[in-house]
């Protein structure tokens, strides 16, 4: 026995389409000028590509249209979605799950990172890059399972302010890049995060902050083992970290995940960490789009460059866009009541 | 400029739509005598398990309702959905491509599974388990890029006879199975396959053979390494093994792309494989469903138990519903023309 049963309103929604496609049938297509899909966005060239490569990339017949099952965005989470500065959003308000940690299983304060954190030097803790972040993060959640660490996280994250602008970071979702994936979800791409932060972390936010499918989450993975605890089957985190995802461990990443070259690739100027990942998406047959996102504004959010100069060289050597924070993007952040906030 | 263009059988479709669904708002619901879901089940305690759960599970005020966000239904390949004997899919037909990649490169032939196979000695091969498959796999794959690799494999799985049937164990799909998995789709379940066979294999043929997205298998993952030839960006196998999914690192893969604990889970009688991830998914709140297929039919398919029992016993423990192959299905496989073939 199948029963069917439609509410009121799913009803008239129904009924609506169906008058307004057959307006739309008598002419065959209905043109309309859309609203600007980037209005955070200065009119210059980052947002011309884009707009121009999705145009191209969805219209049948053009060279360059991409299939509809082909249709696959990956973006980088920290620095390109979010802020990354003054670190990472995971690594501040853990210290003392870490302390904690640290005093039951010591082998975990020989990690270089976890041991800069302990002693407040933040500067180590930097310099210990996405394999540091992940140690300590590993380090904090050692010994809990996975579903107290996932309630715990997004918690965490809910409320765990940045320091410089006093909100969560899941609240400090870029504008522009959001309007960016509103944009592709609306052509029929597929969205993925492939991030250096532990897979873990990046879920407990994927879905509020940037309407990412928690399933679409590609990143570093932290080492657990299935045991039991008093007759209950659980996976419990084992302190270490099992598979780091960053820079050319990227590519093979999303490989494993997807099994596809993404067209569309996302990432930043910082720590080189993209690069891979752009280069793989621009290597596909076929069209292909990169956009790099250069931290150039000091007034509105933090102004660093990498000593290599590798990221802006790749970008102009292979053609990738880039987006700098202080000429592109007329806002940053989101906003709480912001009609732009779930995509 | 956004352009609608609706297809005129589009708008029929939705204008039959319409006049269903209002016909059915008069009385509120329309109820149908469907046809048996699962035709190619006997009648008797697996199939009335399967289907009482599916109901009990997608009805709305039932206790054992589940939200369609956590309708995760994860399925075991080899021997579960295909035969994996008298070995699993993949073994067979590479034993050249093995050969010669050893030749390059002899510290392969130092696994146990791939000296077994290069001296021919199947139960040597069979004794080796999902990880001697994995290392037989990736040296096979040694030194070749993911791509090629892959319209390779894609090719060979269509093109290598199973030893017995003589047809591609592609289209050696269990007729009941897909008769599930339908079942579960048509209620709104997510399916996942999770092998111990790697990704890169089983992707080759989740669609074809089980209509599963390629972004729904979780497997055993082989190294790659991210490099150039000739100036491209490519991934290579290393011909190593990266991470092995099968018994207790099943749940631990699980978690990693799914971030859930599955409602229904679907193993075989055989290696001791599934019981971890049967039991993961067991021990979930709310209502889950496992089920065991017992490979116990000499004159159709292939009689093999566990030495250990384990996997029955754990059945009978836990209260998983058994699946007898001699008893439960009236017909095993597929048919090229059958109607159920593309789910």
């Amino acid at each position: 026995m199948i029963s069917y049963r439609v509410e009121p309103r799913h009803y008239l929604a129904l009924v609506l389409a169906v008058i307004f496609l057959a307006v739309g049938q008598h002419g065959h297509s209905v043109e309309r000028a859309a609203p600007d899909p980037l209005p955070s966005w200065q009119e210059g060239k980052a947002k011309s590509a884009i707009l121009d490569f999705v145009q191209r990339a969805t219209t049948d017949g053009n060279p360059d249209f991409v299939l509809p099952g082909e249709r696959i965005a990956v973006f980088d989470m920290d620095g390109t979605l979010i802020p990354e500065k003054p670190l990472p959003g995971a690594v501040l308000p853990i210290i003392e799950d870490v302390r904690a940690a640290a005093g039951r299983n010591p082998a975990l304060a020989a990690k270089p990172a976890v041991a800069a954190l302990l002693a407040g030097d933040i500067k180590g803790v930097e310099a210990a890059g996405q394999q540091g972040m992940a140690d300590i993060i590993a380090a904090a959640v050692d010994n809990r399972t996975t579903e107290e660490v996932a309630a715990g996280m997004a918690n965490e994250e809910r409320t765990a302010m940045h320091p410089v602008y006093h909100r969560p970071y899941l609240e400090l979702a870029y504008r522009p890049m959001i309007e960016v994936l509103t944009l592709l979800r609306a052509h029929g791409f597929q969205i993925w995060i492939c991030s250096g932060s532990p897979v873990a972390y990046v879920r407990g936010m994927s879905m509020e902050a940037f309407g990412v499918d928690p399933t679409h989450v590609i990143g570093s993975s932290l080492s657990t083992s299935f045991t039991e605890r008093a007759g209950h089957t659980v996976l419990i985190y084992t302190g270490g970290v099992e598979r780091l995802v960053d820079r050319d461990t990227k590519p093979p990443a999303i490989n494993l995940a997807i099994g596809k070259r993404p067209v569309f690739v996302a990432g930043n100027v910082g720590g080189e960490g993209d690069i891979a990942m752009m280069r793989y998406s621009h290597d596909r047959p076929g069209a292909s789009f990169q956009l790099l996102v250069n931290h150039d504004d000091a007034k509105r959010e933090f102004s660093y460059t990498e000593k290599s100069g590798a990221s802006l060289a790749a970008a102009a050597r292979h053609g990738f866009a880039v987006a700098s924070i202080a000429r592109d993007w007329k806002v940053l952040y989101i906003q709480p009541d912001d009609p732009a906030r779930r995509p």
